[in-house]
């Protein structure tokens, strides 16, 4: 099995390319001072720096459950395991999982598809429109395996954002056939203009919900976290503490002490929406001055663009734009089979105004 | 399959009972002061915000490298994979070995054998003395399987210390046959009087050697590494990002500040020795004061003292001492088969003096 093309790409470019390709925050938004100062106010304590319990501290996960309910999702400090990252919280899932088969959405995030490939999941692809899973493959496949993996919020790679109408139906379906919905959410605070509501929240003890402060905050904390069924949870807990014992606390700690700050919290998040969509228009705007043949939606939140050339083959042009010094995803690359298409996923985060420009415009001559 | 006895102790008993069940240090010697200061230099940085290299920092292999190549090992940084805690360097090799058949000794590691369990591998347990395995016993074994876990330093529970001999003789086992050794060192930096060497160093290409800063520095900061050859390290990395992408980056910049003043840390390390070693030495004083059945040997380093009583069975005795308000691991957690035994594993590192004098009166009470 080969490592992920995207984190592979991104360790052998060097600073000089202009890189769409990963999944990278804008880190000049990152709160350091006040992850400083958080740091400050916890570090003196010796608790911080000694074993924990294995499903994470318990105001951290309290606060985590805290927005849930307020949001009308009713959760308690016992329905939050803290992970180390939402990564390894899909690694949980998958393990407890294994050898079963799931109906994923296609494209998917590569990373789990390689989870999933990793513990022997039997992959079942259900095509992804710009609104959602086309329901009526869905639930064919759900009928049969009961366990299906979505990220119904801006979806890596596809941008889709699932309508109202849609999360109804999978939720009714779920139900219908009493299976089990991993909904992963690490976007769903990047909506531009409007929240989503999740799936899980109709469906509170037929679904893990998954969530992550690496793109809201740092990347570097490794904090996501799994809200499940107490019952759920439970079966999860010989897996958590086998991979890792309990996530770092150093980084659980300072979150903690960072978050009592409700209302600062609040305005970071607003500030990073309002970056990220300023972003997105422009970037949409270069690639309709640079690329008119490039068909896309326009993201309503997250981190990408997705969208198609009608006859260019993709992963051959990105190997010629990483000798031009631009690099970005070819979308075969979040296919099961990986036959050549022409699609491209781009982040448009971590780039600034310039090199967005500049490297749409080397991506055009490349062409 | 069971969560670990361990982590369900730790999580259930409350502030008033006495443990020596689970293997905390000490944490007034945690360097606080120290770490902070390390985290007040990084913390201004963005890049210790972003996302990393799965294998780790680059300053922080190398470091650790040097270590090994100072002492006779020699190591590059590219040879050293950090991990989140040494758990997960064991979690990772596992599901890396998945399904295999594999010699460990008996008893061994809780955490190993739930992670070895949970990976479908096929144990075959040798009997450990306290100066390591029986050798003819494991090159029955050895040669079959190809692959052996072994704590050859202050063995968690047993606390046997490998001779010179035997560690030369198992490592011309691993060559004659071509096999693998998982070489656990968390407790090696934990030595009364005399530093061991490593296996791993007489045969370089054929061993994982694991480390970790849990014991040395502080738990909660997650981070353990696997040494092996660069070969070996590329076959896990698939793993390792899939589970977590990379290690928390924060406690990898603190530690790797905190790392720059060797000399601090040298003296750090000196200070954990003698008090271990103290408290050790008293430990023994209570127990052949207070239960002079109970027969055990001395440790020569680690964390624990190990031993058994004739005619007791330990797994009911640890059920009335914990209605005293006094716990240990009664030794039948530590084998494969669970059958209760006389056998009981103490922790002596992270009480004080007075509830060790007064945990051991509690226990004889209880007999």
């Amino acid at each position: 099995m080969k490592r992920s093309f995207i984190r592979e790409i991104l360790e052998s470019i060097d600073e000089s390319t202009i890189s769409f390709a990963g999944g990278l925050p804008n880190e000049n938004l990152f709160p350091t001072k006040d992850l400083k100062k958080a740091a400050n106010k916890v570090l003196d304590e010796s608790k911080v720096f000694q074993y924990g319990l294995s499903n994470g501290i318990k105001s951290l996960r309290e606060k985590i459950a805290l927005e849930y309910t307020k949001e009308g999702f009713e959760t308690s400090s016992d329905e939050i395991l803290i992970t180390t990252g939402s990564q390894q919280a899909m690694y949980i899932i998958a393990k407890y999982f294994e050898s079963k088969d799931i109906t994923i959405e296609e494209p998917s995030y590569l990373g789990a598809m390689n989870i999933f490939r990793l513990n022997h999941l039997n992959m079942n692809p259900i095509k992804l429109e710009y609104d959602g899973v086309v329901i009526d493959e869905f639930e064919k496949s759900f009928k049969a395996n009961k366990l299906a993996y979505l990220i119904p919020d801006f979806q890596n790679p596809y941008t889709s954002t699932y309508s109202d109408e849609k999360r109804e139906q999978i939720a009714n379906l779920i139900k219908k056939y009493n299976g089990i919905l991993i909904e992963d959410s690490p976007y769903t605070q990047l909506y531009f203009d409007k929240k989503t509501k999740s799936i899980s929240s109709q469906i509170p003890n037929n679904s893990f919900h998954l969530g992550s402060f690496s793109k809201t905050l740092s990347p570097s904390l490794r904090i996501g976290w799994i809200r499940a069924s107490k019952k759920l949870l439970d079966s999860l807990m010989i897996i958590k503490e086998s991979i890792d014992l309990h996530s770092c606390g150093i980084s659980q700690y300072i979150l903690n002490e960072y978050l009592n700050d409700e209302i600062r919290y609040k305005n970071h998040l607003q500030t990073i929406r309002d970056d990220y969509k300023n972003k997105a228009l422009f970037f949409c705007e270069m690639l309709d001055k640079y690329l008119p043949n490039f068909i896309y939606e326009k993201p309503k939140g997250g981190m990408f663009i997705y969208g198609r050339f009608e006859n260019i083959d993709t992963f051959n042009l990105v190997q010629k734009c990483i000798k031009e010094k631009v690099v970005f995803v070819p979308g075969n690359q979040f296919y099961i089979d990986k036959k050549p298409n022409g699609e491209i996923r781009f982040n448009f985060t971590h780039s600034s105004f310039k090199e967005i420009e500049k490297g749409i415009k080397l991506i055009k001559n490349c062409i």
